[in-house]
């Protein structure tokens, strides 16, 4: 019973490190298609979504399932639950992708971003994707280290919003209204990305050692 | 047991109908703030979100003795696995205000919403807090009819969000990029509260009928 409870688990390990993977997949693509201004690649970003939808609820029906049918307590109960709540997280990473996509489409043939913005917003991309794909390494090894260490990356993402802020409203911003709200909210759009990804990181050292990361270390 | 269950269940959705009022003075009091300008206000809005937090971590605890200790299965394990999900809705749409209130702050001594765009972001507001106001009371009576009727809601939000951006992207915005970024966010702040609002009537819907609303009705 308990052998078979920890497969289980670990096969929702596995579906979670999936689910992440295909949001990788996301950021990466609305990221290109941003960027280049390609429509084409906005909308594969966009209808790729359903396909998480589809991983969650199948994460979704096998935790049900673990909790019905074997009735973890303690650390098992936690794990099974910090999973649902990891899966709710890494489908919002998705949909705030396809956030940055539907932008992209909306300027579609303009790129939406302007060149003396780009520099900005291509790094907020890059770390995001980053992020991602350490969550993606983490929720397969379970490595606290790497976990506790993701949240530093999280700070160069709050200081590029802040440089962001600071291009978009110098006096030198030549690019009008639309430009910057589309990078104001674009930048909102990655540092939400980076959020959960500590926050799926933060539930990962939680599931490991049965205690919040600012309890661990760093 | 089962009795001593149900009260417990009892006592968690009054609980969540509790965080929801205090989300609902959040919502208020941050919209006042950002009306008026006024940093004392918003910096109440600011400091009382511990308070949210602390009763999310209550809420949390009862869920999981509830899931440990009564090991309930089907509709009784939707019930309080719904219950989580829940609070944390409920804690994001109090960090939300948060967000309204430290822009509001930012902008001190002026108001960050120009008189143009007042009338916009003031029914913005009033949805906002309608809507959570609905959620309280859905919550206290599990009025299923009331919970769907709350999506109709969100419809107007969305026609809100657009009326918003025409405002800021006319030829006669004349208050230039950083009061744009300011409307442009807090419209976005306010719609992800309308969000989580219909997220949180549509787990009620699941919790009393067993399914989603979709298949119940309108």
């Amino acid at each position: 019973m308990r052998e078979a409870f920890h497969d289980q688990l670990d096969s929702m390990f596995n579906d979670l490190a999936g689910i992440c993977r295909l949001v990788e997949e996301s950021v990466r693509l609305s990221t290109a298609a941003l960027l280049t201004g390609d429509a084409e690649i906005a909308e594969r970003v966009i209808s790729a979504d359903a396909e998480v939808d589809r991983a969650r609820e199948r994460v979704e029906e096998t935790a049900f399932s673990l909790l019905s049918l074997q009735q973890p307590v303690a650390g098992d109960l936690r794990t099974v639950v910090a999973g649902l709540r990891m899966v709710s997280e890494l489908e919002r990473m998705g949909d705030l992708s396809v956030h940055v996509a539907k932008i992209a489409r909306l300027r579609v043939p303009h790129v939406a971003v302007p060149d003396v913005a780009r520099p900005t917003i291509s790094r907020m991309a890059e770390v995001a994707e980053d992020m991602v794909t350490r969550v993606s390494h983490i929720i397969r090894t379970r490595d606290v280290e790497a976990a506790i260490a993701l949240s530093h990356a999280d700070e160069e993402m709050d200081q590029l919003r802040r440089t962001s802020f600071t291009e978009l409203l110098s006096a030198d911003w030549t690019h009008g209204v639309e430009a910057a709200v589309d990078i104001a909210l674009l930048g909102r759009y990655y540092e939400r990305i980076a959020d959960h990804a500590v926050s799926v990181a933060n539930r990962v050292v939680f599931v490991v050692t049965g205690q919040n990361p600012a309890a661990v270390g760093s």
